[in-house]
């Protein structure tokens, strides 16, 4: 691979990693129009209580403060990423819902002015009955959050292959259990912010640290009722998303609104607190799952039932309910299965789209119940994992097309590196070793405006390039995988790559950046706007050298016959001629990317299938668990994960190692702690994550399985490595103490606890 | 005309108007960067000195100064507009050679700071002898300025067309004047200013109030010593230019090198008394102007020779005086003519382009002696400019292709508007018309970087239109033209249209604001590049209606079948069915503008054509002279202006309006006052221009003419008119009073001496 290439699979640096060391690029912060004024958010105090009446008059007559919403005041329109299942006004209008509900937005001439007028804003609540947990919510009487859906479950899903019953019949092994995955905060290091200016040609300009660009033009012009040409979103330099700015906020439509209102740009920046109550969270979830398998290891029949905590409003349900449904078909082949998700409205903070989206739960739920049937099966994890592992192009019962899988390779390699077979059981007590593995999307295709445009712009008198992109980069390196690809098909370095990403009005049309596709998608769509480009040079130097465009190389900065590489140019020199064959003629490549457009026959909307390409990944974790204090040690993670082809080893492995570290505080500290709906941790003291001190080796290993579709073969790898984190740690545990964990994070408490029940066990069968 | 488009040739509002009047557009000024430092430039004292020495070591250790550069620390490398005429260091390093003079430049947190350590920084000079008059600086023996030319001539020219000799010995009437015009300065309302922000990746971006950013480019990179691909130039909202904004200032190149000294961004922005003294200034020039005519009016030769005082540097020389010599062939016939031109330095403050550069000056002399010769010879001013006047597809002894010509027509409605037959030379005495004209280029073509790009990109998703051109809007409402254009040709509406111009990264390669080629070069490439856009939706729709794509008219937010035109479907229609057909691929049409690609034979390089267009202006002015004070009231301006098109009116009469107001202010007050070299009058208070209280009614009259190759027949609309006005005023002056000013401006003092000379010549004759 190494020759094949110049600029992928190469070691880059990111084109802008030494702006963001030396503190250059521009975040929402760091952005100031004249006249901005300061805007903030004020919120509920109650869980759940109707609004019976805002009084902003005290408010208005402070000194400074130049305009004041409420949800009195604004459209009634809802807004939310799936169409059907917008639930949310951009202020709460009759009632508030949960502890940090968005009641009213203030600008005012600075901070302290604005934060005092939220004290002056008297409202008058009638508090309600809450309810806190999913279970408890669906109860008959419950008592209801969003009346107009009769009940508390706002989505539900059933899928159904094969016949479980004959499936369970078969089984020589049955188990069912019920497992908790708690809720998590994203945490980017950057809050959230907004900034929007209105013109007076009355279109909104909103600069919005979001993931998600068009979507937000959406749901601001929803909103804010006015046509989409009427908003321009733009996305500066983002610190941190992994989901949890996708959705519309207050601060977007506060800013714009207030804008409106006052004539002067606005900005409104959340604190950490905000950042924690009122934006997203990883859904916490039950899941129920029963698994059934023969005495040689085959899955046979898998039935789970989960009940999502969406909080107060849908956010991305009912997606993330079909994720958690679509990864019990895959990563294993599981003939007869059954899958029941419901999403359940209760009075807490807002579950959201997070890294893995829904499937870190169910698979920690899933690789669970397959270790604890190895168990009783006597079947050996690892062989469990490889007999029933899904392989490329096999019939699948959901239809899914697999054109590659390195599953088995990844938990072949992983077991082998982790010394499996010789240490599997063999350690010390309170040492072990534990592994799981996923599979996770390239992007989804079950949705029609799922896509992505590029142009690529080539300047004729300096040969600089310059990729005008829709996707969002949000800190994981999408715009320098881009520019690599781009790089690769005109043969220029990254030197003269510059990216333009995420700007509603300048760049092409791009879904954003979620479930892992940017790559996929933007990066097609870049490489065919290369090629687009490329075409119009080689057509003119080719025309020079006397031979057909086919035959010409774009390599090293140089244009050249194939096979003769001295005959030929430099870059600039062929630019050059495209200028003066041209005169000022701009050089410009479109490219766009669409999952049917690849392949659309086979590829697109058949039951099941939602991706271009699948990436699979096998982790196995090893463990120390302190038997005095139940305190665990993640020693080291072996993470395989099959990426197809690494565009950029450095960036697929600071993924890996991303996602290692989630997934690993995930298991063992991160915990949104409640009070009756009110979260108590808002801050970094308070919140425990792995810092570097707790950080695992990390042993990374590629599986390159070339995928067809996917841009020089890549596929994902950004998310799917978060997947099996818990799970291989809850199985090393159980490797180390006996203890099974069921319910995360694996708390001290509860390892002292299980030691205690298994003494005490051991104790009466003795 | 009115019906035959829907968005040009209307009286619209520009479309940053409102922006401007809310204070919502930003000026370089407006830009905050994080960590940005204020940067000032420390100036010479002296008109000519040596440099010795500067110590610099007490300003560094000022607290807050973060840098500090001088001549000693940067590349010897000269900028300049003419490319052989580079004669300035972007900081001064030998020599100083103007009061003002760049000397050093500092960075520091704020401006105090900066002031601050300006004073602390300790220079050197020698003192050399100094010249500051442009006859005297070219006698032998007079210091030399620059050592290297051997001579304070640094640029001639000399041209010849037919038999001087001969013409004169043809003659009836022969006269030579020597006639002086004045400096005066552009006074822009915004001030210049740069920012300046150098990133890791070792690439600058520059922010400047500039007209023209690819230059700007080209003379930063080759000052900082590196490639253009490391400089990004953008250009925000510029608050007026009119010729003073085309140079490379020390604003931008020492907020630039700071930059990269800091590592951080700095902002320079430059005072009053900056603008007038350290930027650019109409060159004063002495005219000797030598007119030979015929009984019947004919003119038979001319012989001009003048000095352009250029100051301490080249700026646009040799391109000044060659202008000044491209209009002395035109707007008449004249079969024989020579030209000698030279551009003479002399130790004060550097001349430049300025609107209408270079011609104002000699028109005002060969106007003036027009006028002088047919009071000689008993001729009407307005027949003997007739007799004179060039005329479409005439054969031109400089071989000039002139397609389309109303000066006969802008003459003769001119006059007929001032009813100059019922009033020239019939009014009370102290009052008087006049009469004179000119023409006037739409861009030059005889450099070979001159051209346009143009990208249009229509967004799928809502239907909007975003124009990239790299076109230097600097307040004339370039911006709002390309817009108009682009609009028709797709039939849009100016609310679909948004207009990026002026970022070397993103626009298209464009050459900038300056000789009156923008709405020519960069509004054909708008032109074009709509078509190619609209292409591509029509190519859809026809496919979809069954029709040819040539079948479809595109207007009024609508497609449709010509000659039916309720067979199409609306805009939005039209843009969605592309979008579904092509999914996300980008709609984006490309396009250039180069003079010969128009006409390659015929348009380009020949000898003395020198743009694809010409327009011609005829004006009138009415005057009262107060002949006790002297004082000068101009009633009115007539102005008669073939624009070939007007795309819009409005515009139009904002340019003829400005235009008058800056000729008639340069006619009667403006004058830059110097003593020794240093100007006096560096404020608006000192330095006086027309106000709105003296402003003359200004009558518009519009010549169309329907250029074949000008965007829907538009030609060049905003610098011609400025250049008849000082010379219809002293023409209109000496009717009104038999005193001829041959030395601009028209002071009281000058009026009332020529009054008492002519009672002294009078009573002489009595």
């Amino acid at each position: 691979m190494g020759n094949e290439y110049s600029v992928v699979g190469k070691r880059l640096p990111r084109i802008d990693a030494h702006g963001k060391a030396l503190g250059q690029m521009q975040y929402i912060e760091d952005i100031v129009l004249p006249r901005m004024l300061c805007g903030k958010i004020l919120r509920s105090p109650l869980p759940h209580a109707k609004i019976l009446n805002i009084d902003t008059s005290k408010a208005e007559r402070l000194p400074g403060v130049k305009g004041i919403v409420t949800g009195k005041g604004i459209p009634r329109k809802t807004y939310g990423i799936v169409p059907k299942a917008h639930d949310e006004y951009a202020l709460a209008i009759d009632k508030v819902r949960y502890i940090g509900d968005d009641v009213a937005a203030v600008a005012a001439v600075d901070e302290d002015t604005a934060e005092e007028a939220l004290s002056l804003i008297k409202v008058d609540y009638e508090p309600l009955p809450a309810v806190f947990d999913p279970e408890e919510a669906i109860k008959p009487g419950a008592p209801l959050i969003h009346e107009e859906y009769g009940s508390n479950i706002s989505a539900k899903i059933l899928k159904n292959f094969g016949d479980i019953d004959k499936g369970f019949a078969e089984a020589d092994y049955v188990r069912e259990d019920r497992f908790y995955h708690q809720a998590v905060n994203h945490a980017p290091l950057e809050p959230h912010g907004a900034i929007a200016l209105y013109d007076a040609r009355g279109k909104f300009t909103v600069w919005s640290s979001t993931q998600i660009p068009f979507f937000m033009r959406r749901n601001l012009a929803k909103t804010l009722d006015v046509p989409e040409s009427d908003v321009r979103v733009i996305k500066p330099t983002v610190g941190g998303g992994f989901g949890q700015k996708l959705d519309l906020f207050a601060k977007d439509f506060g800013a714009a609104w207030l804008a409106r209102q006052t004539g002067r740009p606005v900005k409104i920046i959340y604190n950490r607190e905000e950042v924690f109550t009122c934006t997203r969270q990883r859904h916490p979830m039950v899941i129920y799952v029963k698994t059934g398998i023969k005495k040689d290891g085959t899955i046979v029949a898998q039935h789970c039932r989960i009940y999502a905590d969406g909080g107060a409003y849908n956010s991305t349900a009912p997606l993330i309910i079909t994720l958690s449904a679509y990864f019990m078909m895959i990563p294993y082949m599981i003939r007869n299965l059954r899958f029941e998700g419901h999403h359940v409205y209760t009075n807490k903070p807002v579950g959201g789209a997070m890294r893995g989206h829904g499937i870190p739960q169910v698979r920690f739920g899933c690789e669970s119940s397959l270790d604890m049937l190895a168990e009783e099966a006597g079947i050996d994890p690892v062989a469990l994992r490889l007999k029933n592992a899904l392989r490329a192009n096999e019939p699948h019962p959901a239809q899914y097309k697999i054109y590659t899988c390195g599953l088995s390779e990844a938990i072949e390699k992983t077991a082998e590196s982790m010394q499996w077979k010789d240490r599997y059981g063999k350690l010390p007590k309170g040492h072990g070793i534990g592994i799981a593995a996923s599979a996770y999307p390239s992007g989804l295709n079950n949705m029609s405006h799922i896509g992505a445009g590029a142009i690529v712009k080539i300047q004729q008198d300096d040969g600089s390039v310059t990729l005008l992109s829709g996707a969002a980069d949000i800190g994981q390196g999408a715009e320098s995988m881009l520019a690599q690809i781009a790089a690769e098909v005109l043969g220029v370095t990254l030197q003269e790559m510059r990216v333009l990403a995420a700007d509603t009005e300048l760049t092409p049309l791009d879904s954003g950046t979620f479930g892992s596709g940017v790559t996929f998608r933007a990066g097609n769509a870049a490489r065919l706007a290369a090629l687009d480009a490329r075409k119009q040079i080689a057509d003119v130097v080719a025309d020079k050298l006397e031979v057909s465009p086919d035959d010409l190389v774009f390599r090293d900065k140089r244009v050249f016959v194939q096979g003769s590489s001295d005959k030929g140019m430099s870059w600039n020199e062929a630019i050059k001629a495209v200028q003066y064959a041209d005169k000022p003629m701009p050089i410009v490549g479109r490219g766009f990317y669409h999952v049917d457009a690849v392949e659309p026959t086979t590829l697109l909307t058949q039951e099941g299938n939602f991706s271009p390409a699948y990436s699979f990944m096998a982790q196995g974790a090893e463990v120390k668990v302190d038997l005095e204090t139940g305190q665990v040690k993640v020693l080291k993670v072996t993470a395989g994960h099959d990426c197809g082809f690494a565009l950029n080893p450095i960036s697929v492995e600071g993924q890996l190692e991303g996602s290692v570290a989630g997934g690993a505080g995930q298991a063992i500290y991160e915990d949104i702690d409640w009070d009756e709906g009110r979260i108590r941790n808002t801050n970094f003291l308070d919140y425990k994550m792995l810092t570097s001190l707790e950080m695992p080796d990390v042993e990374n290993i590629e599986v390159i399985t070339n995928d067809p579709y996917g841009p020089f073969g890549a596929k994902e790898a950004g998310e799917g490595t978060i997947i099996p984190t818990a799970a291989c740690i809850t199985n090393a545990v159980y490797n180390a103490t006996g203890v099974r964990i069921k319910e995360l994070p694996i708390t001290p408490e509860k390892i002292l606890k299980g030691l205690e029940e298994l003494k005490a066990k051991a104790a009466a069968k003795a």
